[in-house]
């Protein structure tokens, strides 16, 4: 509970902080710019800001420095989330308990606005890139800009293994690759840019990127556990349909019960690894044990 | 003819860079490698390429530095082209006299591999900035980034105005800021970065700058022309569509002869520009006139 209230003050800042970079101005795109609102407002958990500033925040206490990169991140994030939702790819109707953006705009803005927040997310960290002045700062947000390219190609690789194998019978090797590009690869890079831009030792680097791709698996699973047996008024989104669909999942290809303790033990994983560094690792470990019992 | 020689030079120069950069291997993404490759390799004019190293010749000879940022502005451009030929924008089944992406693979394949190109650029960009060891040199590396990924959010705007005005009367300033950003915003960018990785002054960088407005204005005022008047076995793609759909052109808006005149007076003003640099400005001044007269 407890837990609950720090993750909600933590959304609280990146929402505050996303909302300065949206653009309000009369222009002839504005409802282009209202539909990248739309979405990148409509209500997310920032998982992926969170977990880079709290990173970060192991090892140094002033996370200012970030933003740029947890926004730029939260705008790719959106902008994956739009795309997949369109009538040529999922074909949903609704994300976290609102309209899809071609539902609420059209499939030519939904289009339009999910490439808009991509490059979006690039002028962000261009500007901010060349406004820096310090050498050795520059010289890691660079670094950072190249994680998050490398992050966003793999994940655009994992939704589309994910389109061309639904409702195809996929090896657990698909599965894992699937989901390791398609999830996994934005939450290594949140975590990366946040060990980066604290000058983390590459020791500690190994340590956060083994702990973001153990937690990449356990959100998934517990998404496909959530997506099968989940509450719909809570999730926002219908329940069940990975089964109509004929979508391989952890559920639909382990069982409910094999996922469950697959779930558990890797959490138990990420815990450990939190705990190597005591209190400073807490809001990691806590993290972990929410992704595993979070009901949305 | 010989200009048509010397731009036939420079396509094969910049198609051989691409190939650098398509990725072959086997993975289970191969086939969306194979879509954007597909589109990236369809035999586009190379407008934005040749521009940019035709504007670093005018100050430097080696333009080696500027391949990866014309590699960049390509596949930007192309993912473009993917994405407007979507049914659920322009719903085009042809372009370069070949199947759109989302004909020849299928409409999620196209959507993922435009995001994957326009990704990819920044992808091409960061490893080259990252690599770069003279600071002096990184730092035209940041700025060229900037001006791209700006130049990418104009056209992202252009285009979706597009969209929102299919079919309606707007008026001559909306057209005008509509190619401004379609259009005009990736040549602009094309010649600037050209100008900035050479190094060029504040004053040239302003005749180029203006320069790059011209043809980006004369290029779809001929493309207009063509649309209406050009012959389909040569531009590849249907002629006509565009009063069948209401769409507002030079051509539909201005008529064709005054359409032609303007085409004229503008590439005049763009050879101006090119004259000022004596011999260094002929292959501008070459491209003026190649612009205004194509007929595909």
């Amino acid at each position: 509970m407890e837990f609950k209230k720090e993750l909600n003050k933590y959304q609280e800042i990146i929402n505050n902080e996303l909302e300065k970079y949206l653009r309000k101005q009369e222009c002839p795109e504005k409802v282009l710019n209202q539909a990248m609102e739309y979405s990148l407002m409509a209500g997310g958990k920032r998982l992926r800001p969170i977990l880079m500033i709290n990173v970060y925040k192991i090892f140094k206490e002033d996370y200012n420095i970030c933003i740029p990169y947890a926004v730029a991140i939260e705008m790719i994030h959106n902008f994956s989330l739009i795309h997949d939702d369109l009538p040529g790819i999922d074909n949903d109707d609704f994300r976290h308990g609102k309209q899809t953006n071609h539902k609420k705009f059209n499939e030519a803005t939904a289009i339009l606005a999910g490439d808009g927040l991509l490059n979006n997310a690039y002028q962000v960290i261009a500007k901010n890139i060349l406004q820096e002045q310090n050498l050795e700062t520059q010289k890691q947000k660079i670094i950072a800009f190249s994680e998050l390219s490398n992050a966003t190609d793999r994940m655009i690789a994992g939704e589309y293994v994910d389109t061309e194998f639904e409702g195809k019978a996929i090896s657990s090797d698909y599965l894992e690759y699937m989901h390791k590009n398609k999830t996994g690869a934005l939450l290594r890079a949140s975590a990366r840019i946040g060990a980066i831009m604290s000058n983390a030792s590459t020791e500690d680097l190994e340590k956060i990127t083994k702990y973001s791709e153990i937690i990449g698996l356990t959100f998934q699973i517990k998404d496909d556990i959530l997506s099968a047996i989940g509450d719909e008024k809570i999730l926002g989104k219908p329940v069940g349909n990975d089964i109509k669909r004929g979508k391989c999942t952890y559920v639909t290809k382990y069982g409910l019960s094999d996922s469950q303790k697959m779930l558990e033990k890797l959490t138990n994983e990420a815990i450990e690894i939190a705990k190597t560094y005591k209190e400073n690792g807490e809001f990691l470990e806590n993290l972990a044990i929410y992704i595993q019992t979070r009901n949305k």
